[in-house]
């Protein structure tokens, strides 16, 4: 069992916090949790709070594994941006693979009223795929943590290789101290269905990190884009500083 | 000889009810061998029969390996989608990498007519690239499965390593028991060739499973997509429920 | 040293006739080097004699190794595609990895002119893909393999891995009978930029397939192509043969 | 610890001269340091200074890993290309990896105006996502080399993996004899966290050496493209020289 040192969990810690204020805060990057000296390229102008909406929201193409007394469905959600004033985009929120457990009730019967989300975040998709077939690992997540509602609600998710190597258990395990509930559900997976979801997730990994919009010649950003500027100042970005 | 374990026959059970009624039945939705109490989003809604068509279908290029006493090959077919009103895709059958089968019947000459198909589900795809040089695998699939014509046809598919580690055997076996015949094709598949299939299939893989559109910024699906609309449901979604 | 097994010649020959002849006959599917009873489907429908022209033709991005001797430059030459009349396309000629040899004349100068060419074919970008870190592989070439000119220039290209695993020798030789010349040049690799050809050539293996096309929702092909219309037909391939 | 081998040095070199260089010359091919009898194709013709410009330098996504003393963002710089008046394309300035280091000043407070860059090359990245789990590295740049300041500027970049092949430590060495200072950044990656470097490293280096523009089968170079033009010459490159 491989647990994530230490030094992760603060890393982990600031993700939760963006993702979380996201959703009550007006301007995305007020809620960076890190203070710097000069801070954010573009960060002093104004910037309009426009926010690019993904097809994840509207395409349902998860990939989904169905066992007797569980399911795991899992899927992409990309990063989202802001777009500044300057026609520039900045990245609002970190994309993840979202993984959804429901509980069979029944042959072949799911009750998806009752799923449990544990979105991946980044680097715990690149924990995940470099995992050996005799590896396994767990993570944490406190959805309320910095807040009032810290520890009130507790997640982990185990995945564990089965003792010949030949596949994992993947757990999750909920404990809602508000509620006084527990949940636990756990989704057997063979070599060939975790090798889906590594290969899979080393596809997404460069688009929930916002890779793909880089590599892009051309951004898509409107026609006001000008393709035939020399950025002079990139050009020597390591050689003059 | 790694074996599928049994825990998989189901979930390729639904696969091939999925795949099977899709060409009888109008209303692909219907034919989800899931039940649930509250089922897929937007489920309950109208949707348009439309169903969007793939390049797969125009495009021919497979890739073809020409041995003496067969030839084996592949391609991938993609996803087909159901728009719904909202304007929302809903996967509806799932992807797929088709294995030809066809016979020689002289030198460098094939009879096409004699071909037997397999389609390898995206779970049998990553049970293929996870192969080790030495491991092999077997699957089985029944056309008929769980309809009428139930065993009448049984079809098994075997990847088998050279015991030098430098190669494969791919062979496919049809029993087809209303006509009485017996098919059995066998292809031997150097170290490079089956290094083109694992990486051509694992290229494949996120497109059979649909991922590629979950991971366009734009899904393309029309001008009445609204880009600048924040979904406020997505962001909130692990932390909220 | 894993020189590739006979069984391989025989399909290298086939490729080589392809490549060679589509430069001399007008409609380039007579040249394709197999009778079968059925055939190509729509292969007795007319086509257009279009073919398709790729972006490495107008684009120079070659990954390039010069040292002491001599040096190495690389880049995917994707395959061309002939449109038929019903707007299908069909692969006319297989896409390779080109590498250019070219000798050192002085210290950082380099003579293009006598620059040697070798095609890498899919399955010998597989082969190479696969290599471990004290693998070797040969390949050969003949390019007037089944004309009158067999025989005259023979090529081989040698992957050699270091008795140290931390590099790779690449050389070509090339005898040309007719000219009674011998051209040996080999371009010594360290690890790095072998993982650098390796990875570029993982990611151009599929786009030299034609993969790319078929993974497309929208081929491209110009606006008379029918989104909506479903393929019934493609639905139902492997059960209802 | 892998060191690059001396005969890397020389190419190491001139990649710096061609990034210095470009900043101060109109012409940047002009800059390109080795000469040949014939030399590049197209070099004779008149070209426009057209440099395309790259998303990367108007969408931010930098993956970011903050620790305890330093922290380390990274991202994808794009090569520019210079469009010929034949409308080809030829590459101007290789691409990168950006790292960027910067320290801490407080718990969660970070001084961005201390960065350090360094920009990883095609085969620098090579070597990297080549790293086994106990695996190390370093790369040495001198942004003066070749030039009336070489020596003044030293960058070491160093890549150590942890004794217990858990994870690894990035550090960068600048010791600048003009300004008289030296300083050192390093920051502990985790395995989850080097699996997210590998990965999107990887796919990065197809982009960053300009291949994504040669798989494309339009290049998207403006509407004077002709795409059904057979270009003869390049389908028997191999056996017509």
């Amino acid at each position: 069992m491989m647990k994530l040192p230490r030094r992760l969990s603060r890393s982990q810690l600031f993700e939760q916090i963006v993702c979380k204020k996201v959703g009550h805060v007006g301007h995305p990057l007020w809620s960076h949790p890190f203070s710097s000296r000069v801070g954010f390229p573009d960060s002093r102008q104004n910037f309009t709070h426009t926010v690019t909406k993904n097809a994840s929201d509207r395409v349902y193409a998860a990939y989904n594994v169905y066992k007797g007394k569980a399911g795991l469905s899992m899927k992409p959600c990309l990063p989202t941006f802001t777009k500044l004033e300057s026609g520039s985009l900045v990245i609002d929120r970190r994309g993840s693979v979202m993984l959804s457990f429901f509980p069979a009730i029944g042959e072949r019967k799911y009750d998806w009223t009752k799923k449990q989300l544990f979105a991946l975040s980044p680097t715990e998709v690149g924990t995940l795929i470099s995992l050996g077939p005799r590896d396994s690992c767990e993570f944490f997540h406190d959805p309320g943590m910095l807040s009032s509602t810290a520890g009130q609600v507790r997640k982990s998710l185990t995945i564990k290789a089965h003792a010949d190597g030949n596949g994992y258990f993947i757990s999750l395990n909920v404990v809602n101290n508000s509620q006084n509930t527990k949940d636990f559900l756990s989704v057997p997976f063979t070599a060939g269905e975790f090798s889906v979801m590594k290969t899979a997730c080393s596809f997404a990994l460069p688009h929930i990190l916002g890779w793909d919009r880089l590599t892009q010649p051309n951004p898509g950003m409107g026609k006001d884009f000008q393709p035939n500027k020399v950025d002079r100042e990139a050009l020597s970005l390591e050689w003059e500083r």
